[in-house]
């Protein structure tokens, strides 16, 4: 089912924090994602976006999950044995994403916890950081098979 | 800053559930969405998915939440008088995406409750559905003007 090289939940780095790298966030991106998935003013609409308190366009919340998701993915996810994601908890989005900045991302595994004979349930909190300000904070739940 | 057309928080139907159309998911979305956002194997690799207890690609939870976005704001949010989003709690993914599929989401009002002079703090709960069958629930807090 998965290769045998790819981390099991029992190898998985309880406690550590992983950088994950950096993404750079265009305007065209943030306008073209927020076109598709959240077309509201503020997210695709420069115009009306400088009557707002954010004096322009901010990417949508789901963009910054989704930025965190890809980095996760390529930088850590690729490498371990997942089956599936279970839920995502609490995603706290506590400074907008800014047009034309680079943004780092986090994730640290909190805990892994044996779920059924061959899966376990693995506890994660990810961060996406511009320099050190938090920009969003999420804590996901994923399903990983276990040794067998 | 907004246009008076718009509902203010107090107008919001408290404790009503809207309907907010549907949504047509094609494997070419999904595969897509996913190659830029979440390109884990079983949502890009139809040959490696196969092998999955999926057995087929199934979308990314973040484009189940990208689709509910979408249908609220086309659907309900475009009318609302929202500053930003502030929170999303709790999101279940309960059930798979699945290629060539319609789905439809619904969003309740559960609370509104005042948060600043200029600002309430708006609670929503979401749903995608495929038939009756819910692929994911969400909690979502926004801010939402107040009525001046």
């Amino acid at each position: 089912m998965t290769s045998p090289e790819l981390l099991r939940a029992e190898s998985l780095p309880v406690g550590r924090t992983l950088e994950l790298g950096t993404h750079h966030v265009t305007r065209e991106e943030i306008i073209d994602f927020a076109s598709q998935w959240d077309p509201q003013p503020f997210h695709v609409d420069a115009e009306a976006a400088r009557a707002t308190v954010f004096r322009d366009v901010i990417g949508s919340g789901l963009h910054t999950m989704a930025i965190f998701q890809r980095l996760a993915v390529l930088g850590a996810y690729r490498h371990w044995a997942i089956v599936a994601g279970r839920a995502i908890r609490d995603v706290s989005l506590t400074s907008p994403l800014r047009p034309d900045t680079t943004v780092r991302a986090t994730v640290t595994v909190d805990s892994v916890q044996p779920h059924t004979e061959e899966r376990a349930l693995v506890s994660k909190t990810g961060r996406v950081l511009h320099g050190d300000e938090v920009l969003m904070t999420l804590h996901v739940d994923a399903y990983v098979l276990r040794a067998s």
